[in-house]
């Protein structure tokens, strides 16, 4: 993606593209140096984003979504690129983010490798890939990051922040930094602190990349990147997903298909290792292993209560009108008790707030499978 | 351990000793060519076990035990090594397995390398070690080695077959195929047959053993081993063995004690981090990584099904008089509908069963911590 020489006369022709409602994906400069919460800076440095619908005339009918951690802005179709986007069935007309009424901006973390700037990205202090070197990155920063690029749109206040996974973090990040930002927020499968369970999932999952011998320090080359490290990373985390009730019915315990004997003793037998394997690969190929170290690490130390002392002294300053928590009951990543540590959070300090506790099957992923559910709650709550 | 030359009359002498009522450790040799359920077979296998109590002059008073994957023969201190064992407070004179009635036999594994033969130990035929050309190994071998290592003792009913976890597998794999070895069975947070979600776990497990540049396609040196295959393996283990609510008990998101800052961006900073690593180091020191892999394949593999069609018809010879099935609310790896489905399989061929699920917050590890609530089960049962 070209980075833009001219920020303030590329957001003025973006100001009237917005309002001509185009679909479509840009990149936005970030204001430099870029300060971020745990100290570092960055310059130079810019925010992927896609959007949808038609940014209203007073700019004050945006939805801004953020996103967990693998997947880029491509939240639905565009007309640059028709394929099917992450949250394709939420995002359109009449739809539970309704094009019709809203212009939905989606942005990739700052962090991660589909356009924003993070440690896969050039240094331009030294030419080279930032890798290790990229400063200490928190989920403040995502936050922050989008917001920054949100008003170099011109939009000031969002009709509403919307995320799941570590989106939903990202959207407490938001709200904690930003009091005023948003008029709504819609904090899905989310969490105010990670657990310890998540937190060592997630360490393994690093330390399978980072004892990958291809992992080098971080000094890969994009050629040749940890593979083994990222295919088991990715596998514990497909499996940590879903629920075990999910993988019953899926899989139960069905042979792989293909070659009736497998080629080792110890080569994957069932068809739920088939699933792992197909996760993994496709993985592995798109996504950039010190970004995920990075995105992980923020996800572990990200705490609400650094904001003031408490999940709900975070939260004391925010104007929104209203607010909609959603969770899972076979969540076992981002337990439902955390989605209800953020709702109390919030009605502590006496902001509506509704929360929803979904009986879906399918865990942390549920969102992204089971639209009914979600869909009909979000439209509830925006309409 | 020395190989017994005379198998015959070092039987003879050892019965004569179990009588007098030693504790100790021995190792037995198993029939040979040792006919195992996938096809293969053993010269010179041995069965390595350690005992507690007096057997009695009818030899009808021993109680079996079977391990998990991971534990020695030792399950309580012996006269020969005092240091405590995995079952210390549940065997013993008055405890569960009360050594003042009972003599008590607890087998290492066929296939494990704390004695009994496995694919660390020398292949007699090639001098060199067994590693990756070890036959396939089944649940069912592991049941099958250790009553042949019984019926060697003279022992050719037991009083009684007990097992947690592989070893819950083990006691239903022994029902199955020897209908009239044991009175009485007890099965703890086992199962008929692994769900996708353990499977999984296994399978994730193995691949980073399987990855580890140093497993060397299984011919590592034991100077040598698959370091940080073996410590990711056994990190997940960890992960899994307890619930997240004890996790959360436990940990909470305590700090890494000792030195404040973490050398690297990257390097564990919380207290689960540090346990997960203390846990992992103990064992890369004391478990052979192939033999992890053919164990934890068995266990993928093993369907009590197999035995006839169903895990009820597997079931359906057996004589034993009572069968007590324990189960905890909070195992994620073997979830309590596991061990629901073998007392109803019990139940379905009309023998008296008792089935507990046990409200333990320690989940699948709950019967090696919590021994209030199992070792008053286990006395009941066998009172």
């Amino acid at each position: 993606m070209a980075r833009i020489r001219n920020p303030e006369r590329a957001a003025r022709n973006r100001h009237t593209s917005l309002e001509r409602g185009m679909s479509g994906a840009a990149s936005i400069a970030l204001p430099e140096p870029f300060q971020l919460y745990r100290g570092g800076s960055l310059k130079g440095a810019q925010i992927a984003y896609e959007s949808w619908g038609r940014l209203s005339p007073a700019r004050d009918n945006a939805i801004l979504l953020f996103t967990g951690l693998s997947p880029s802005a491509h939240a639905a179709a565009t007309e640059q690129d028709p394929s099917p986007g992450w949250w394709q069935r939420m995002i359109g007309p009449n739809l539970a983010l309704d094009t019709s009424r809203y212009f939905v901006i989606c942005a990739n973390s700052l962090g991660s490798c589909f356009g924003s700037t993070g440690p896969a990205s050039i240094d331009p202090a030294t030419g080279r890939r930032y890798a290790v070197e990229f400063p200490e990155l928190a989920v403040e920063d995502i936050a922050s990051s989008a917001y920054a690029a949100v008003r170099a749109l011109g939009i000031e206040q969002l009709a509403a922040v919307v995320g799941a996974s570590l989106g939903g973090m990202s959207v407490v990040a938001f709200a904690s930094q930003f009091p005023q930002g948003a008029r709504r927020l819609i904090t899905i499968s989310g969490s105010p602190a990670a657990s310890p369970f998540a937190i060592a999932l997630r360490s393994v999952q690093r330390e399978a990349i980072l004892r990958d011998p291809d992992w080098q320090g971080g000094h890969y080359t994009p050629e040749h990147p940890p593979r083994s490290g990222m295919r088991l990373a990715r596998k514990l985390g497909t499996i940590t997903y879903r629920s075990a009730a999910e993988l019953s019915q899926r899989f139960g315990r069905e042979p792989l298909g293909g070659n009736a004997r497998p080629l080792s003793q110890f080569a994957p037998r069932f068809a739920i290792e088939g699933y792992l394997e197909t996760q993994a690969e496709r993985f592995v190929r798109i996504f950039d292993p010190n970004c995920y170290l990075y995105l992980s690490s923020a996800m572990d130390r990200f705490d609400l209560a650094e904001h003031g002392g408490s999940f709900s002294a975070a939260l004391q300053a925010v104007q929104s009108e209203s607010v909609l928590v959603l969770g899972v009951e076979s969540d076992m990543l981002f337990p439902i008790n955390e989605q209800a540590a953020i709702a109390e959070a919030f009605e502590q300090n006496g902001l509506p707030t509704r929360f929803v506790r979904l009986p879906s099957l399918e865990g942390h992923d549920a969102f992204l499978v089971d639209f009914a559910r979600f869909g009909s709650e979000l439209r509830r709550f925006l309409d």
